[in-house]
């Protein structure tokens, strides 16, 4: 841990959070820790928005406690920033002069297109949409973007937020059809003042606690195989479905709801009334989840400063190398082995073996590149680790139904064993997929086996076709002996899978 | 990798094995690489027992080859073992320099003696018998030893092996009647020599591929939850009932049996068949694999020097404290939660809140010191990755129940979530356990909590009875704000588990 250590507080309308994140060798930072308090300092607010002394002393012992944590795992950089609760506060000096006497850290309020600037940077920046929607709800305010070819076109932040519209619109448990036509009316009448919003016909994508719980909620409701939120996608009319299931209950009954934390119920009416006015107005094409918001937004700032970038140019590339540094991979092995399988997979591609498939050569390059990642656990069962670990670390850009695809080519053995382990995540494949996955695990064991001994032997690899299936040109600049020797056991499989014939010849080079 | 590599080659009747290991910190060894060439060494002994040309040559071409793997990994130190066909070939030494001369690897020829005495180490050392028999069934011979108090009492070396019994006594295929009598009588009568053998009326711990294989086939007969071969537990009448079944089949059909690989189907009859006779010779009352074999036993040799002991004094530590260097967990922190955690333990079965219950403690023991291990993958569903990898980690000296319950209690949430969690493995579990793991789980949240800071500012901690529960005295050395804070969902979990009330007190002290 001799890496710098940075940290972002995030003094929200209704959480405190704190993330700890380490800095890798390629400008890449590692979530170390992340915590959160609930405070809900929008409700600590007045009439006359002045936050109570019960309000600040809260937030300045929570904000104590968190800096505590930072000194123990010696953090060298500490980013605050504060968002609505704070800008709305007519007393904030107070609170924040109170907390850099406390602590020394100096917090930044950010202003609402700040905010929503942030929000855009995380979405873009881990979500592969050329264009959509983003949206922020948060306690005090939701922030709203368009975005088109990755590119910031609109913004706002809007003075709504879970916890400050609850308060004001909600009066009954559960609320009267009065309240809720009331509360919608609230939310139309502020996005209607922003004409680009009108009917967009995009992909909606949804920060913060009350998105999080939606998906959470949906895919208890379905039993998702996966535990990933981030990029998860559910149609408009789902998220409709839920608001109308929970604005039903009570907020003891709504408590219960699986996937819903205790703390949140009572505000996640109003919180997803902002969500479903939104994907109407918008008339958004589907709505996906981002675990990533003005946090990660923060942070990516400082991250493409580092790299001089306006925008990261591959965000699934800048993703593996953040699990290439975290799991301590030998990068050069993995990205040789990705050159190899790749090579193989065009051959394939253009003699029509394999369909031209952009989708393919993704979930290849991601399992190439991490297929030594389940040794970091254990050499033994390492292929069954990779199935694990691809389908938990933080990739960026990808799909879960690609992630799914990667894990299951990074865990092939045969068409057999992958089918067993495949047989709870039917619902992301085709019938062609098996075929596919045992094509490219083939692939990609055999290119493994050419860099057995991890020392790049083999330069250039090549399919040429003979009368019964492929002759494979091997061009290496030392000899192959176990290279070859542990190669034979993938051409065998090889065989089986593509149902042809292969030979392996070897032509040494200087 | 800066830490030194050594690597283990044995060259045995039947296969060529390389391990690599990386030394840790503490004495400890990891293990990078394992590779296995089938070369059937005691098949190029002819009736004179001369190696055969092609022999020699197939035996330096795979040790070359391993040594090109022990080159690109940087391996400073190799030890090279060879056993029975190399121990009969009358031209040995010309083999021996034919490696030499190509690999620079002096291999050393073990004695039968040593060889029973390394497999005795291997299984001492990773397996909690007081008192045992240790087979070690390989491709020319067969070592058998037998301990007490963890002490060799016994040990022999019978010149019979899976590869060269085969040859000599099975003629048929599936053998005859016949050929089976004329086995076991050739077995017995290698047994009867040994008097120290007959009736020991002890566990019988098993080594190499046949007992591997054995155990294998008998995990898929019964669709068995763990991956697990060592410290596999079976009844010696289990053993004889795989037997017949293996022995029944033509070498095509039994190779297709699951969990036996294809190059040990022809060889299998004879191995199982020593293993069956030893088992009814010495009256086994269970019969157990070990995963470790000569290679780890020479590799346990150089590992003891360097503690300076004759045997590991506390195998499941070292294991523990392998884990530890592998993984780069925080030592510190994990000691000091095991700390806590076992004192609140010791309350609570002092208080008859727990049944006073050494089980418990090492469960607890192994969760507590391996409780961060999850995090090491994701911070985002670490419990969950800690029951994938409590199960999964070289952990020496406990059983396969006291695994599956120490990744429970390092798991736990709620008692919902890890009932769950569970579900897949009820055969490990009596009714109590469920509870147990709760309250277990529970304590170790607590403890966790008391150091989340990672900074040991608890220095004590005791459960004091009141009447309707206990209080919870915490002496710390530093404010404790965030520790408290964090702690307190845990004391809700802690009256919900143990349905009784705990309040905390602090006590400062200097």
């Amino acid at each position: 841990m001799t890496d710098e250590l940075n940290a972002v507080m995030d003094l929200g309308s209704n959480s405190v959070r704190l993330v700890i994140y380490q800095q890798g060798p390629h400008g890449t930072q590692q979530e170390l820790d992340n915590l959160k308090q609930t405070v809900r300092l929008s409700s600590h607010l007045d009439s006359h928005n002045m936050l109570s002394e019960k309000g600040i002393q809260r937030t300045v012992r929570i904000i104590s406690q968190f800096k505590q944590l930072c000194d123990a795992y010696g953090v060298t950089r500490i980013v605050g920033v504060a968002t609505q609760a704070v800008r709305m506060a007519v007393n904030r000096d107070t609170l924040l002069q109170r907390i850099t006497e406390h602590t020394g850290i100096e917090f930044r309020v950010v202003s609402g297109q700040e905010e929503a600037h942030y929000g855009y940077l995380a979405v873009v920046n881990s979500i592969p949409f050329e264009q959509g929607v983003t949206i922020d709800i948060g306690g005090g305010s939701t922030e709203i973007t368009y975005f088109q070819d990755r590119k910031l076109v609109y913004s706002t932040s809007i003075p709504y937020g879970a916890v400050s519209l609850t308060r004001e619109a909600i009066h009954s448990d559960p609320p009267t059809a009065k309240d809720l036509k009331a509360l919608e009316k609230a939310i139309l009448s502020q996005l209607e003042q922003h004409s680009w919003l009108k009917d967009l016909n995009c992909p909606v994508i949804g920060m913060g606690g009350t998105a999080r719980s939606v998906g959470r909620i949906h895919q208890r409701q379905r039993d998702y195989p996966l535990n990933i939120l981030h990029g998860y996608a559910m149609r408009p009319a789902e998220v409709t479905a839920i608001l109308d299931m929970v604005r039903s209950l009570p907020v003891e009954k709504r408590s219960e709801t699986n996937g819903l934390s205790g703390d949140r119920a009572d505000i996640i009416i109003a919180g997803m009334t902002i969500l479903d006015q939104v994907l109407k107005h918008v008339d958004g094409t589907e709505f996906v989840i981002s675990n990533k918001g003005l946090r990660d937004g923060v942070l990516m700032e400082q991250v493409l400063q580092t790299l001089n970038q306006t925008e990261l140019p591959d965000m699934l590339m800048y993703s593996i190398q953040n699990i290439h540094d975290h799991f301590r991979l030998n990068d050069n092995h993995a990205f040789h082995v990705w050159k190899l399988a790749e090579q193989l997979l065009f051959d394939l591609m253009e003699y029509r073996v394999i369909t031209d498939n952009y989708e393919a050569s993704r979930c290849l390059q991601v399992a190439a590149l991490l297929h030594d990642i389940g040794r970091t656990i254990s050499i033994y069962n390492a292929r069954n680790h990779n199935f694990y670990l691809l389908l938990q670390v933080p990739l960026l850009g990808i799909t879960h139904r690609e992630r799914v695809l990667a894990a299951a080519i990074a865990a092939f053995k045969t068409t057999k064993q992958i089918t067993a382990v495949l047989a709870d995540y039917q619902e992301f494949l085709t019938e062609e997929d098996v075929l596919l996955i045992s094509q490219l695990g083939t692939v990609l064991g055999l290119a493994r086996m050419l860099d057995r001994t991890e020392s790049k032997v083999v330069k250039d690899i090549h399919l040429v076709p003979k009368t019964k299936g492929f002759v494979l040109r091997v061009k290496a600049d030392k000899p192959l002996h176990l290279e070859l020797e542990l190669a034979s056991d993938w051409l065998k499989k090889w065989r089986k899978t593509f149902q042809s014939d292969i030979r392996l010849e070897v032509e040494q080079i200087d």
